[in-house]
């Protein structure tokens, strides 16, 4: 079914002026380059590295793949790109995806890019904006969306697509085919039970940083009106404020709701322990990234994590009660393959990680597939949500009832708008072009 | 002493065609555009992107920093330094300086590209760049080299330059201080010691993998010769082939020198084991980097790490039986002395990571200051030391019966000839209109 040739690949620098809004702030202290430091993210511009890749097959299909950035560092994350973009002009996709472990061996073994990762940092979320558009272009050729390409693949193919170096010691190949087996058993009614009932998740949208309390509350109020049930209320970059922020949300979502709390990497191991200590009385389910994303003997809850290896450990160390994946930090579906599978292996459960530009369009399809065909579970799992930037994506997720529902069209849901590129595209779109010229620039 | 306002920062891609003479050639599977895969890095051309700072001082001085890259990765590190560089510009060197630890958190927390990193990748490498080059001015300034500005430095001072944010569980600023205080019992006389006979070196120039048997004879005859007791041999591509090359290189130097190995990541943890089994006979000393560098878990006896909280961890883990810190893929001197002290409250000795451009050049200043103030002993300690492109900079290290001299020239050995510069700038330099012509480009 897979066919033509890559005949073109081009990359874009998105930026949406999210900081305007407040929208994304969270406790990394972060600093601007006139050097004031602040105790929050403040110039969060949700961004993206969008990939478009074209082929020779006339059948009008493109592969449309992204990694998620903030602002300036997208245009790092774009000459990365445009540095692995030699290994995919010319090839034939039935090639790259006919041996898709060689392939993505192949993207993250470059030689001389590997020296500025390996798989990490600005190198390996361009893997991931590649390897995305490989797949949106895959499962639009098949005419499936993503989740339902992965649901019915052949096992055998599906391990085919996994780069195991570096996890054998906790999960072989072969273990990890007889995960799949035992996944097929159950699998048509789970899949129906996701078309009729869809995945359940929590919800980010109310309880930023920059939001005053009236607002949380508003937020806090009309969600539940929604039917959300799981609130994540970001905090870490004040006690008080933090104290006063989440006997707010515990007031308006009562006492049974479930509350998540997330650090965003703000504290060193000693002051997580003690900051956490006076935060407890508000019952969180887990604290997220209490302190740095490398510190695997740091102890995380939960933690979003740059590649399969550090997952490996923190599996190993039993320092995860609960895995967050990302669809845009790891590389691409491959990757976050295999963390599924170890997840299941440790018998841990995965929430993914989402927002940002397109990170709950993508990820719904990771999480459908794991439930359909690997956990076989929706015990302590449910998929972040967040209220943004859904109205430039052509196929943008649907929630019904706080749960998201399975996508029909073709595709990994990664595809945007026209028009919302062209807009956005920094800095000669027209959103940055006013917005520039408003700021005198 | 410290003066002047950042007037200017310009950033080179510099590269050199090393690949073409197989210097440099290990064991990392490289991978180039053609989709060609070989057990050897195949075209690891030694690159920096190089970083020159200039002030309104009117005293002539500029700060010259670099990190180590390869081929094209250096375009992408570039751009990062571009992308810090408003960090920089017209901030005085006296306010940088007077608050380091302040500086260093601002470029590591920039709101818009800590996301792409945070301190590992392709941003953490322009970091060290950037910062490189504002040592080596504050050193040029003193009129001091690097290592005698650390080694004059007020304890205090010295600490304020270090970010201690998530290493505080296993070091403090005051045990820091402790630590800096029992080093000035028995400096004056470490310095002279430095100062005759030098930092004992090692080398890594004569069993690279693409070496032939005779020139891998050759080379190791000649440094036996020149004094050279402990060498370094590359391993990890074919097993049979390693078997060889050991046996040849210990025929040569004798059962009593010293020998390392290096896999440079190539292998996963079972392999490791079994792998090393077999080379065992060969008496090494440390096996370096047999998995991946994010593996804490994996055991290394050795490992280049690309921050303070994974180094953190594997001296926790007590993962580690010798420490390798460099010069460039660490935050700069800052990070660099977290590290050092990190190694001396554990007991590990240190036995930093050189080569590639310029890290001979650099390190060196680091692990003399180690001695003199730090760690106070010999006992285990080596420095790396490889014979390539010392040539292009203007205070190329000087080696004296396999040891390192300290340098005497102010600043930090970072600032490379302008006629180097100007031919090796990619790809408009001399040397590669040459080349890309020549392959006809």
């Amino acid at each position: 079914m897979v066919r033509g040739r890559i005949s073109r690949l081009s990359v874009h620098d998105l930026r949406f002026p999210t900081s305007l809004e407040g929208h994304g702030s969270d406790a990394m202290v972060g600093a601007n380059a006139s050097g004031l430091i602040d105790a929050r993210h403040t110039d969060p511009d949700y961004s993206a590295a969008y990939v478009v890749l074209e082929t020779d097959a006339e059948d009008g299909l493109k592969g449309c793949g992204l990694t998620f950035t903030l602002g300036k560092g997208t245009e790092v994350v774009v000459c990365a790109v445009n540095a692995l973009a030699p290994h995919l002009l010319n090839k034939d996709l039935g090639d790259i995806v006919g041996d898709f472990r060689g392939f993505y061996r192949q993207l993250t073994s470059d030689g001389q890019l590997r020296w500025i990762g390996p798989e990490k940092g600005a190198v390996h979320l361009a893997t991931a904006a590649v390897l995305n558009a490989v797949w949106d272009l895959w499962a639009k050729q098949e005419g499936k969306p993503l989740w339902k390409l992965l649901v019915d693949m052949d096992p055998r193919m599906l391990l085919s697509c996994i780069d195991f170096r570096y996890i054998t010691d906790v999960l072989t190949e072969e273990e990890a085919y007889e995960i799949l087996q035992k996944g097929q058993v159950g699998k048509k009614e789970r899949e129906e039970q996701m078309q009729t009932q869809g995945y359940p998740a929590y919800t980010t949208s109310c309880a930023w940083l920059g939001y005053t309390d009236t607002r949380l509350t508003q937020l806090c109020s009309e969600a539940l009106k929604d039917g959300w049930t799981r609130f994540k209320v970001k905090v870490g970059a004040d006690l008080q404020d933090d104290i006063r922020r989440c006997r707010l949300i515990r007031n308006v979502i009562g006492p049974e709701k479930t509350l998540m709390m997330d650090a965003n990497q703000r504290w060193d191991v000693p002051e997580a322990v003690e900051w956490m200590a006076k935060l407890a009385e508000f019952k969180p389910l887990w604290i997220e990234e209490p302190t740095c994303p490398d510190d695997i003997l740091g102890h995380a809850a939960i933690s979003k994590c740059h590649n399969r290896v550090i997952f490996k450990q923190l599996l190993q160390a039993k320092a995860l009660q609960f895995l967050q994946i990302d669809s845009c930090r790891l590389g691409s579906v491959n990757e976050n393959l295999s963390v599924l599978l170890m997840a299941k292996k440790f018998g841990v459960p995965v929430c993914p990680h989402a927002g940002g530009v397109g990170l709950c369009e993508l990820v719904q399809h990771l999480i459908i597939f794991d439930f359909i065909s690997v956990s076989a579970s929706l015990k302590d799992r449910m998929c972040e949500y967040v209220d943004h930037l859904h109205e430039h994506f052509k196929y943008p997720v649907v929630i019904r009832k706080a749960c998201y529902m399975p996508p029909k069209d073709a595709g990994y849901s990664t595809e945007m708008k026209e028009e919302s590129v062209r807009q956005h595209q920094y800095p000669d779109g027209e959103v940055w072009k006013e917005l520039l010229a408003a700021q005198g620039n």
